[in-house]
């Protein structure tokens, strides 16, 4: 088990999802950051559950903030969040202990931990660990905001309906972004989403999706090439998300059909600034920033749970068996994701900073 | 820089492209695997440009082996190989010493590195010092075959043309992909990639691709969520090779558009044995290896330096520019990049597997 | 900060003296090892305040176990450990907030973190964060015993007195101390280690020591040189431990005044196995284990707090000024940091362990 | 094996003492550092054995610098420097294959290595690896001496003659080391440690010592608690050198007979700065520096490799035997190994100052 990540800020994150609560240490923040409770409150609002397309657990995610945090400012010793859980039916779980849920880490983790894991609601596989994440992004997010940087993360396509591109408004639509709970560019897209979702729900399927985010405010020359390249680092994190299948940049495998004529970014040069005509880099040359904005995307596999019946195995008897979940589920993560997406980039990006430029800049 | 990866076994690079030479250091192999120099060589030159579609510097890749190995085998102390450079023409890049080429790493290497770095060839960027990882992979690969692991990439797609999938042959299939300079399934396919990127070549252009890798033979159970799952860590160290832009595990992108019924893999036994009826995860549920192969794809960017005039800018004056590169180089580098993935590959999976059943384990 | 220690089983410490509480996230330890809380309360209770010889304090250091513990078992997952501060007096601190207690970690803290530190009680530098090691040292030590390895430390010196050498008898005398307040061998120097501790209280003065540790059951060849020595990790850890000063392997100090012919361990064999006549090198040759007991000192400091005036400064007027401190502190710790130091050597030591036989080992 | 040090600057070490030669990566060094080709001549002459009171082998110590410098300045990319082997006499060391030299590494690196290490000459485990830590050193050492960071230590004791401490003097006597082979500050005191040195010669007999190190102009607060204190960082790296047995700071084992009152370092004003009266904590409280000089102490066992009879086993046969050295080796090595705990510390209190100011602070 790695449950920690990150070089100079690193954040460990525990729990399960049936358990006593899940959480999150987070260590090598600059002391002097602001804490924002609220803030706080409304980035877990905005990862929980709501309404029909998401599952029917509802979890207050009320969190303790254990340690690292003084008279509202971090104070550059670790800091513990915790977050109980409370709403957990255990019972829904323990009939179907030994049937591998397909595509789930039902199968895995029983080849892993032997038999030992917490099998019920899937454990530390659960999505609800996420929550974590969000907790200890929301610290990051706020500081990073302040030095000008911002993240922000867009349905690009659920269930086969697609989002508008980011156009020249950035900044107001990152912004925007924070304020929704379908995290869609173009609004009028958002009812047919939801509409495809609880299609899905209705006949006990699911649908994936795809997660497009930007970076906008990092300073060319960031990243630690050879392998700390800004994109290793970030891919990295992302597939700790779970139900991440895929990570791409810039132009991502579009690049692949591309001619270097059509995929080489021209630089130039304005007021003195150097810029690129294109970002089919997606902000990134040799794995280091060139000062666009960072553009990337990620394939989010649709939920794995369903409520049908599905072929799978008896892991104990090791016979062929027949699996009808009971337990609550979502038909679609996609757009509860997102923020878990500008979550953990935002530690990254945090950590990308505080080894290039040392532990106290955030704060300064 | 971060020139070093890998937990329990690790790999340290370093060397740039006109200098002195490029180099390897890999660290916790076990001791007493057997060292085939002619296998190095072997992995060397499926990397070495040939031919009319590659660049025309010819480099021996000569290399000496500085410590680790003592008759003929790993002793377990750090394995240190060198390759000296050879065919440098310096001259060839000093007149362009300041215009940075578009979407190769010219100016970001300058915003990091403050005008210090080598600039000639790439310097630390250049895709020569992915001999070192090759060189480093050939030790690590036989180690593997021996445990029943494989591990083989053939091209997908280059130029527009596309390479059949892998059949139920995968063994086979991945041993002859090790007997070819163009490494496809489909024999038939590969002189029409060459005469695609000759034309482009003939244009003064490039072309990429995407590479598909299989790994078979590797237990169900292995990896370590939450952050190093088996995606994560192989993306993070496949990022590493430069113009690569997207990876992607089993259906990857294509997953976003399934549903759940679609794309659950549904498990069976064998034998005793437990197996999926279909492979969309490629392999991996929840970070973890599942038993089946693991699959995944990188998609590969046509190669930056082209023979045309490119719009940029002067990075010393700032001011706008436009650059007629003039030193050799590749009109395409996904058939040389492939045996880079190979053996990154390997290396990753060697410390995967160390990290599972400890130092000792790849010679037993 | 780095608060996280261990390459394959790692362990993240946070939490401060007067916040709401404390706490350890255990990683990578092998699924189904069991966990016993009665033997966790029990080396809770040797490192807790007790008589006169401590601080006034009264921790009840009930803990939860958060998270990584399923049917009172090791899940594999990461164990969380949280033990809530009860009795804390913050008003004690508030007056003196500027002035540093001279050797204490107030002045460096405050330098470090720029006054944003929690300073009640010494934050996150008191003495009651290793309560965190000690719990999570709780539940590797019985795995480790399970094994054949144990770990005792007896206080070698304190206040001037010395305790005997360990004797053939070593595995009855390590159980024994465990059972002991005051871990001596001779258990007639405890009462006169008592007396002087309290005759330095009663002086508002403060006593250091020495405490040594043996860890027998180690087989040879354990450690991972160069860097990863079993002498550098255990150092690196054990500087960790508030108010260790230096750490000393074998003869330590006193091999310097040594010629080799006395130094050196000859070695013999008997039924088969090969062990040292001597054992000046305290177990380790070049780094590495050589299957004699592992035998280490570390020198404790007197307790910087002192019940006596101290000259000083204030930090923020920057005068100088006199400190008299009024919060419940200890005249020793030695006797009680024994416990820590034989938890954080089995944290390091199942690391160690991990690193060479896998993830597995411990539990099986 | 772990043989690379450090978080960001960190430092690989390879080679063996017969094979092709050793060496060492450096990565994460600032750009633009000068690197001066006759300093590392320098350094590695004071680590060259010298006179009738080293081995007779002699080393040219000629080195390449085979990547990561350009124009005689750091690039920031990492820099490998190689140290071939050259004056070998493999023959010397076969025919004793099997017999473990007494408290040197043979026997512990066949446990480990299963007979596949180098043996000859002490393989990895040989003192000649450390020439490569001097040569990395030698390039730290002037860049942090002009941030007005010293680092010099001096032969406290050897063979039982004991040097005067460091004085008010400390700039310049930390200057005049470097220029010393004996490294000592009352000069007088060198003839006798030579003298007993080949006293302990002439008895085929070997001797140990006390390295005693300062370090000033490291501003308060550095370091990285509550693990990467700064105790702990130097003694993990001071332990890889060989033959050291311990590591104290400050007052160090002597500090557990002194009383709180005594220990304690007493602070105050000047001129708006805050210093310690006495510095008795070696310039480290909590873990992090206060501005005092950083004084630490190595104890450096005698040289294990005697030239008289020694009583051992065959590995091989596993039956007692005897043992006569023939190979060329030191009688002391503390002279030698002064420079190379100069050059180790001067490597990590880099990286501890890259934590805290990033990546180019140390050419800036």
């Amino acid at each position: 088990m790695k449950n920690t990540f990150g070089n100079n800020v690193s954040f460990t994150i525990f729990g399960e999802s049936h358990g006593v609560g899940i959480g999150v240490v987070i260590d090598g923040l600059s002391p002097g950051i602001e804490v924002d409770t609220k803030y706080i409150d409304k980035l877990l609002s905005l990862r929980r559950p709501a309404g029909k397309i998401s599952t029917s657990r509802q979890e207050a995610d009320e969190y303790v903030i254990q340690s690292g945090v003084f008279e509202g400012k971090t104070t550059g010793t670790p800091i513990s969040i915790f977050i109980p859980n409370s709403d957990t039916k255990s019972k829904d779980y323990s009939e179907t202990r030994w049937l591998a849920r397909p595509s789930h880490a039902d199968y895995t983790a029983n080849c892993k931990y032997h038999g030992f894991e917490d099998y019920r609601g899937g454990g530390h596989f659960s999505g609800r660990i996420t929550a974590a994440i969000v907790a200890a992004g929301a610290i990051v997010l706020p500081a990073l905001n302040k030095k000008g940087i911002r993240i922000g993360t867009h349905i690009k396509k659920c269930a086969g309906i697609s989002d508008v591109d980011f156009s020249d408004k950035i900044i107001e639509e990152i912004d925007s972004l924070y304020e929704k709970n379908i995290a869609v560019l173009d609004e009028s897209v958002a009812p047919k989403m939801e509409e495809a979702i609880i299609d899905a729900k209705n006949n006990g399927n699911s649908v994936g999706g795809i997660l497009e985010t930007v970076i906008i405010g990092l300073e060319a020359g960031l990243g630690e090439p050879m392998f700390d390249t800004v994109e290793g680092v970030l891919a990295h994190a992302l597939f700790a998300v779970p139900a991440i299948k895929g990570v791409e940049f810039g132009a991502g495998f579009a690049i692949a059909d591309m001619t270097g004529k059509e995929a080489n970014d021209a630089f130039y040069t304005e007021n003195g600034s150097i810029f690129t005509k294109t970002n089919t880099a997606g902000g990134i040359n040799g794995g280091i920033t060139n000062g666009m904005p960072i553009v990337f995307r990620c394939a989010v596999k649709p939920t794995p749970t369903l409520s049908v019946e599905q072929e799978t195995v008896d892991m104990q008897s090791k016979k062929n068996a027949v699996l009808l979940s009971k337990g609550r589920h979502d038909p679609c993560i996609v757009h509860r994701a997102r923020i878990v997406v500008d979550c953990i980039t935002a530690l990254t990006v945090a950590d990308i900073l505080a080894t290039r430029y040392g532990t106290d800049w955030l704060a300064k």
